[in-house]
């Protein structure tokens, strides 16, 4: 199932997306319903971030070829991106004055369904809703200077997510691809991730508990490339094809 | 004005505190409207987060004797903290087996009233609801083994905040205490930060869009002192006290 958060006329609904169509449901993306009966096409509803996040936690250095000369971290490594810094398919990453080196990170994000910590790897999948695309904006300048990465990647519009998550991707085997202006940048699969898609979110649950709607972003893969004003992003995920313009602040 | 969330018989109430007793309002923290008629003992009620924040801002290194041989940073040095790992007044701070180095950071902590980004100095204290007690707990060797300090700031139950809102405190002089089992480990004042609050609010407004109920730590002073089971942190903002025992998980 391919599922959504959609807004139509101003009111936020569920949807279900099928072909070029999407299908307004009754419930939440945890819990679609039953379709209303209305539809529309993709091009006639703004797609929201696929839910509203308590927290964002992505995974750094989690790609062999991404880690370049660096060894590969013994454990994931994650990290804290704001959901004040999300946004969703279509809408601009806008750069503030002041970033001017600032990369693209296609990944592939997890959809956290149901509550729970303390996961073993074999429980995480009854906790994940599905996958869907993200770009892990980054200013690598302030992410050398600054002592955390806050503003580097959680600066407005640096985290984007959707169009909406498909909940039959298995997360062995995902490709993900991440293009800049229609070239290709980056191309990978999760099958090529140091520490599994589980094992990243086992990971993080024996620390911090999970919540319905948190966002895993599990790793970029190969070489990003930077962005700057005029540049259009699309991250290949499965399916799944996410597209944010890029324009100044 | 001192305003609080509390929760009694089950129910959760915004309360002004006056003395030892809590006049339960109409309204939320932001707006707190008329009292209701209801009231009770401080001990008669549970003190929620003060706020339900979409985000927590802490900033790192901001009092010169916690720099020890550390340069004093050019701009103040954020790092997000995970709402998830928020709790009230009161509550345990639970220590994770593998937590062997946990210390407590005494904190003052502002509390965003006002949306707001791009915020001068001067305009901060117009977004500013008022000031609460927090302790930012932080784990030394996970600080320094990680990627990033996810886990080392932001374990279940690593912040804490309360018990109440002061309104009337002005953010360059105000007293932060830590203690220990009663013993003082810490002692200093807003008027020793490196950066003030206003300097460190308007430079994360510069990068990410501040909401209503935000939570910013302003950085702890002196030396920090390492918890472990059975101890009792008590943080001191002001008039304020906020307590909370430390246990195994």
């Amino acid at each position: 199932m391919k599922i959504a958060r959609v807004r139509v006329d101003g009111l936020v609904s569920t949807a279900k997306v099928d072909g070029d169509r999407v299908h307004l449901t009754t419930g939440s993306v945890f819990a679609p319903g039953e379709e209303t009966g209305v539809s529309h096409a993709l091009s006639g509803v703004t797609f929201l971030p696929p839910t509203d996040p308590t927290k964002i936690v992505a995974i750094g250095v989690n790609y062999r070829d991404h880690a370049g000369t660096r060894p590969a971290p013994v454990e994931p490594q994650p990290f804290l991106k704001s959901p004040s810094s999300l946004i969703g398919a279509d809408q601009p990453i806008l750069l503030p004055a002041d970033a001017q080196n600032a990369h693209m990170e296609a990944e592939v994000v997890a959809v956290i369904g149901k509550r729970g910590r303390d996961l073993a790897e074999d429980q995480v999948d009854a906790h994940v809703l599905g996958y869907t695309a993200g770009n892990d904006v980054s200013e690598r300048d302030w992410q050398q200077a600054d002592l955390q990465w806050w503003r580097a990647k959680s600066s407005d519009t640096f985290t984007t997510a959707g169009p909406w998550i498909d909940t039959s991707l298995r997360p062995e085997s995902i490709e993900v691809v991440g293009l800049i202006n229609g070239r290709e940048q980056q191309a990978s699969n999760t099958d090529m991730l140091i520490h599994s898609i589980r094992a990243c979110i086992a990971r993080i649950s024996r620390y911090m508990t999970l919540e319905e709607g948190d966002l895993v972003y599990t790793g970029t893969p190969g070489t990003t490339g930077r962005i700057q004003a005029g540049d259009v992003c699309e991250v290949r995920v499965g399916g799944i094809v996410l597209r944010n313009t890029v324009a100044d602040r």
